[in-house]
């Protein structure tokens, strides 16, 4: 196969900026190697409600569901954080698209960048070396459990449910990427005081038979906190829950030196997005300082899974040769600060 | 008031150990300002388990209620942690007590010593000066809301709730807390998803109002996981939910060098529990090597809980002339380590 349907969600903030210079990459590489990208635009989030009123369209998600991959920029707008009143949210569009597509598993690579590492708040020696795979379910737990709200009676509740069969196919995935791997799973919970941590537990155990190469052991989320940046040599493989994932991959973010970095994938039943792990950061939109390789990794984790091999390792290729030279932007070089766009276009002529 | 009552509740691992140091701290301080200190031990745990079948028997529960204060050890042991199917757990143990005692607040004191910077995988210039004071509710939230598993049908469930009344002391607390440091309150929470966290966000906006000369921001939970690590001095107060406050304070302790260091307090209703923000670290318990200074730290905060400031002043100067002799345990010091008994001594002789 080479020709390709890609949904591309924009979205809020440095979004749009971000998700251009991907497509810049890729078409860039569809010369290259002779591949057909179609590209078709979709909205979501923040500007989708001010546009629509719904963080979600339709035509959106029919756009996702014929595609081959989708291309996400950020989601998020101050405007909404600031309101807790507000019926309508931008995050309510990432949710739904998440579950609408079955997207079970986010997986968010974390690795150093020798050029990088005097970026990063950790002393250089906990950090060099460390490659640690985050496996975060994304379609259940309590950000999908109902939620109510009584304004009268002053109270409010979420629920964490885990079924069974949401816990086994990412577990899967897990144990199976520790076997390309360093062979080490850790599963991360709070099995010492939830019930659907020990359910994670017990599937986990279970499933292990099946995987008798891979150690698998456990770690409970707070002491996890602490480990990741005492010592985050000592994960290889992690799996855990939404709410636990979400909190512990934004931080182990800061072992790579810096989140303008950090692709994510969120794969499953047929579907797959790819986003960078920071926001849409809204601060700096329409600067064009944001960093664009969050999203070109992106990118290249798409081509992975779209299994262009060569022209994935091209890619990254070129944006570690950016990288090296430091032709970046200014939160990884403020001396010498390149542009969002001069960045993609840097890693776009080198392919 | 010179005569007080002082439950001891040693606990699991190297609970018992680090308490000890504790006592003896306070038999010194009894000495030199002519205060009395009664102690009554009670049973708490897995040890607990072993020996009455109880996490928390009755009559633990009532030398506390009558205590002036709680002096507490650790809890946990592998073998619950385990076995996902134990139906007595040590843990329920410390949940009970802090829930019959109405411990709405715990509370956690971060900074860094000089002579201990280095100890810190984070550096020099990233933690120097950092302080910062920790609020987290202790007694509802996912911890406490109804959980179920039905083992049949495959699945299982924990509810987050709050009400209102469960959220305003301690946001008072914290605002309070904040008009005495450097007036800024920031509250960490995922209102983007969770109603609970829109709840807490509401309640802390409204009651803003009565501290106008506090600045106040929102955090969310992931950003603020990475934040603490990134540039830990742009906190001051932070206040939080149950579970994200487990999660965030203990992957503060980096900043501070060294868990074994960390005190906290747990507040509420006419009660207080003083206790080590470590666990009860298993695989050290009966070797001396355990730190005593988190304990021995907490006992200082117990001091000025009941108002004995100039005990409470005396014990930390005595804390501090230690650790700069490098007086320390093992996790300090590796060249010339002392025992969890010389450290003890060292600092009641100095007393
Ligand atoms: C925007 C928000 C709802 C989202 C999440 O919490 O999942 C984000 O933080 C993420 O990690 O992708
Ligand atoms: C032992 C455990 C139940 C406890 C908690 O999660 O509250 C501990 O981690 C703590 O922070 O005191």
């Amino acid at each position: 196969k080479t020709d390709f349907n890609i949904a591309v969600l924009p979205g809020d903030g440095i979004g749009p900026e971000v998700v251009n210079e991907s497509i810049k990459i890729l078409n860039a590489i569809a010369e290259a190697f002779h591949y057909k990208f179609e590209f078709k635009q979709g909205l979501v989030g923040a500007e989708a409600i001010f546009q629509t009123g719904n963080p979600l369209p339709d035509e959106t998600l029919a756009i996702c569901k014929e595609s081959d991959a989708v291309l996400f920029g950020a989601i998020g707008d101050p405007s909404f954080d600031n309101n807790p009143d507000a019926k309508v949210r931008p995050e309510q569009g990432l949710l739904k698209l998440r579950k609408e597509l079955g997207l079970f598993a986010n997986i968010r690579p974390l690795q150093t960048y020798n050029s990088l590492i005097e970026k990063s708040p950790l002393k250089r020696e906990i950090i060099e070396g460390a490659d640690i795979q985050i496996f975060r379910e994304l379609v259940s737990g309590i950000y999908f459990g109902e939620k109510f709200t009584d304004e009268e009676a002053g109270y409010a509740y979420d629920i964490c449910k885990y079924n069974r069969d949401e816990i086994v196919p990412i577990i899967h995935m897990a144990f199976q990427e520790a076997q390309k791997r360093r062979k080490k799973l850790t599963l991360i919970d709070k099995a010492n005081v939830l019930d659907t941590s020990r359910l994670w537990r017990k599937v986990c155990k279970e499933i292990a038979a099946e995987y008798p190469d891979v150690e698998l052991d456990f770690m409970f989320v707070d002491n996890a906190a602490m480990q990741l940046i005492l010592n985050p040599k000592q994960f290889d493989v992690i799996v855990t829950e939404n709410m636990f994932g979400d909190i512990i991959s934004d931080e182990a973010s800061v072992i790579g030196g810096s989140i303008g970095l950090l692709p994510s994938a969120s794969i499953g039943n047929g579907n797959a997005m790819f986003e960078p792990i920071h926001g849409s950061y809204p601060q700096a939109k329409g600067k064009g300082i944001a960093n664009p390789i969050a999203s070109i990794l992106s990118t290249a984790m798409m081509l992975d899974y779209l299994k262009l091999d060569h022209a994935a390792e091209k890619l990254r290729e070129s944006v570690e040769h950016a990288i090296e030279n430091k032709y970046v932007t200014i939160d990884l070089n403020a001396e010498q600060p390149y542009s969002t766009s001069e960045v993609g276009s840097f890693i776009s002529d080198y392919i």
